[in-house]
């Protein structure tokens, strides 16, 4: 008998959250849910990440709204979640009681299976979110996140694991968010787990496609005794996404392993998707085809735009090698910490002031902070001298206890703000969405009786790859323009501009 | 000690010809091939296969000078061509006189390695270009067409392996041309290759990309013992064509095996064809990403496409489904060819006729000669009666010799109509073009002195993604349809259609 192999269907968030800039709008994934429900699925990854965020800041939906229709639409489902630990959905540490009630409210409202990590991979900033998963009687699933350094070692992650395990966490994964984990690695990361847990700790494997070897470690992963995999149906999937779930299924075929999924199903979802796609065209991401630069860089594309952009703000887009060699210098710094949001951010921050200024001349506050111990401890020591000048410029001290331990109680304080806003129902749900994101979630209580706002759109004929009409002349401007066609109506031309309404 | 594995690069023939429908012009190639030359290739594949048509048909190219070119700018490397056994690069069978000329002459203008297949595995229609190849001193690859079938098994392939041994290659290839080698059979058939030929035997595996899962079936075979692997520089990557070099190198990295290439070069080789092959877009496949339902369908793309436009031609587009169930009969009767060009071709016409006339009720010219065993013998049994109606509608008598032996000696004919004909240098090489395509290379002969076309061009602005106004409704109809507008002409509301005007 194969051992089956599980998955966790990443299509309603990483996948389009990778692809489409977590642009796309709950309505156009309810057609697909029936299927997704009946496909035979592990998990469907459908909340947390950027479509909290995404929701209230760009699409006017609220992201609680979402989270109950899922519940309702997928009934046979565990609905799973990605959790920033003790940064919740926002971008900073939550004090325990706001924590408890989020993961509170997330269970009550559907959520089955909640995986969380942290950016540095410090336990401290996971524990108290998989206590209140496990209080709720939800699956708490402690995440590693990957990266590769001088002193990340097979050891090392297995050490976390095990870290994890004992902290009562009901399933590992382990998160490749920047494509990075090769096939022999992740082969002899997840023996190790098993080895050090024992065979019956569940382990995850979550991968991106970036640089096209991540199927062949799924594939090592599953020899090493991986349970489930993450994969995204193949019309949501590869470029900086995953790997396409139907090229998982086949890959095992005649292997002593087997999924247990209705390739039908599949097949009915890949079509849906493969509709809505091209209705997001202007959010996709340029990447595609693979990227393997970033095994030599270790530096993430997205972070290599970032750095980008904040040079040529300063007109010094030349620069931009120094900055790529300066980024490895300030990581080994900060103590290697993975480069995945916020820290990918905050070290290519810093790499862009210290070749503009002088190393460390000027520092960002987020540096500081991070060299000084508020967004946890990094698993290499921090560099005493860089330190030092961090304590110097922010006035701060370093301190070595879990950042949340600094925190005041708060839930209260939030709810008296959130309460108080035009258009908060007065729900503990609002007085979260209020406090992940205070100006954003503001904004949208007094916008949201307007009803959720839909950014896809049918391609236009070039983009379907029939060519249109040609246009005479085509205005220069932003996304949307006039176009300018000459007319023939009742016999005679007419130069006509033409734009859309809204 | 890890095995060195070695690399065959695709960049400059099959890549180019899967995704860029052959049409890359020599001068688009010749900035790399220093890079190429030095990079640590195995081989470097360059000639052969369709694109030796392309350069006669569509370029206004000598194949004859791009080969020599690339002798002379990859001094340093093994030239490996794809070779249609006693078909050679044309469409029918050639006496074995014209396939001694054609393999002297590919030797002498720079021919190292030749990969020698027949569509139907039948080793008798590739003996004796393996004989000239070895005549000439140079190296003969024997290939085996991998296919799924009930007939096919492991246990079959290996046995060709060792008949292509017998033979005299030098070296083995299994040629997964449709990308449904998975990597179990993968591992099987090498592993099994090996137990019965000896670990000493060279197996070189090409696989395509298109379903997602041959870099793991890659893995699974260099596990297994394969010596060395096909792929394309990332940039000519992926979609149907093949897997990314650079990944292949990346995912040994830590295992048993390792690849001798200079990371350098891939990358400026990358760069290179990353600028060049936006110049090619309308050439473009349009498959992007993954397609798997040829697991299920055992019809590859392109042959779906085909029917596709055939039955356009004859107003029943809406009898596709129909016409793919009936494939697997048609192939299944013919005694179970893999489906390559020409056999693809010829088996899903006749898939169409009997959709559209009844079964069998009328075959084509080739069908009729499938049958009858005029493109060699297949796998499988095939149907009596249906031979019979071969007979009785093309009024040939079915044979079983090979092919090329009822063919009279025909060289002295081609080269007297060949040199007979305007703009033939008389050459054996130009007699050899007209052999191959007597009307196209007739055509190329009178042309060739106007140089080479390049069919690439910058892409334009409407190429770069700018999105157009969307129209209020299509209605349904061909390519470049009518497209109605809602247009505002001196402040009253129209409803317009346009239409292009050619």
């Amino acid at each position: 008998m194969a051992k089956t192999i599980e998955i966790t269907e990443l299509a309603l968030r990483d996948a389009h959250q990778s692809l489409l800039a977590t642009r796309m709008a709950l309505e156009d994934m309810l057609p697909a849910c029936e299927d997704i429900d009946q496909a035979g699925y592990w998990s469907v990854e459908c909340w947390g990440g950027a479509t909290f965020d995404a929701c209230i800041r760009f699409l006017n939906e609220d992201p609680w709204e979402r989270l109950r229709t899922f519940r309702r639409l997928l009934p046979n489902s565990r609905l799973q979640m990605l959790l920033r630990g003790q940064n919740l959905l926002g971008y900073r540490h939550y004090e325990d009681s706001v924590v408890d009630r989020f993961v509170d409210k997330a269970a009550e409202n559907g959520m089955d299976v909640f995986r969380v990590f942290d950016a540095l991979n410090d336990l401290r900033n996971i524990r108290h979110s998989v206590q209140a998963v496990r209080r709720n009687g939800k699956h708490a699933q402690g995440t590693i996140c990957y990266t590769v350094s001088p002193l990340h070692t097979v050891q090392g992650f297995v050490d976390m694991a095990r870290g994890l395990v004992d902290m009562g966490c009901d399933s590992l994964c382990i998160k490749d968010m920047a494509a990075l984990l090769k096939p022999q690695p992740a082969y002899d990361i997840v023996k190790g787990i098993k080895e050090a847990c024992g065979e019956a700790v569940r382990v995850h494997v979550h991968t991106h496609a970036t640089t096209g070897v991540t199927l062949v470690s799924l594939m090592k992963a599953i020899e090493a005794g991986a349970d489930c995999v993450d994969t995204a149906i193949s019309s949501l999937s590869l470029g900086p996404g995953h790997n396409p779930t139907e090229s998982l299924v086949e890959m095992l075929e005649g292997t002593d392993f087997a999924t247990r999924v209705d390739k039908a199903r599949l097949h009915r979802i890949k079509d849906h998707f493969d509709a809505v796609r091209p209705r997001y065209r202007e959010f996709m991401s340029n990447i595609t085809g693979v990227d393997t630069d970033i095994f030599d860089s270790q530096i993430p594309g997205g972070m290599i735009s970032n750095m980008e952009s904040q040079l040529k703000q300063q007109k010094a887009a030349h620069r931009l090698k120094e900055v790529l060699a300066e980024v490895p210098n300030v990581r080994r710094d900060a103590g290697y910490p993975p480069l995945v949001t916020p820290s990918s951010q905050i070290v290519g921050t810093q790499a862009v002031f210290n070749v503009m200024m002088g190393r460390y001349k000027a520092m960002s506050g987020e540096f500081a902070d991070l060299m000084l111990g508020y967004y946890g401890s990094t698993s290499g020591e921090r560099d005493p001298e860089v330190m030092a000048l961090a304590t110097r410029q922010s006035g701060k001290a370093p301190i070595t206890e879990r950042p949340a331990d600094l925190l005041e109680p708060e839930w209260q304080t939030l709810r008296d703000t959130a309460v108080a806003l035009p258009g908060c129902d007065g729900s503990d749900e609002d007085v979260l969405t209020y406090a992940m994101f205070p100006q954003v979630g503001a904004k949208f209580f007094e916008t949201r009786a307007a009803g959720p706002r839909n950014l896809g759109h049918a391609p236009d004929a070039a983009d379907a790859g029939q060519p249109a009409v040609p246009p005479v002349e085509r205005r220069k401007g932003p996304v949307r323009s006039e176009v300018v066609y000459e007319v023939k109506l009742n016999g005679r031309s007419h130069r006509v501009s033409v734009a859309p309404a809204d």
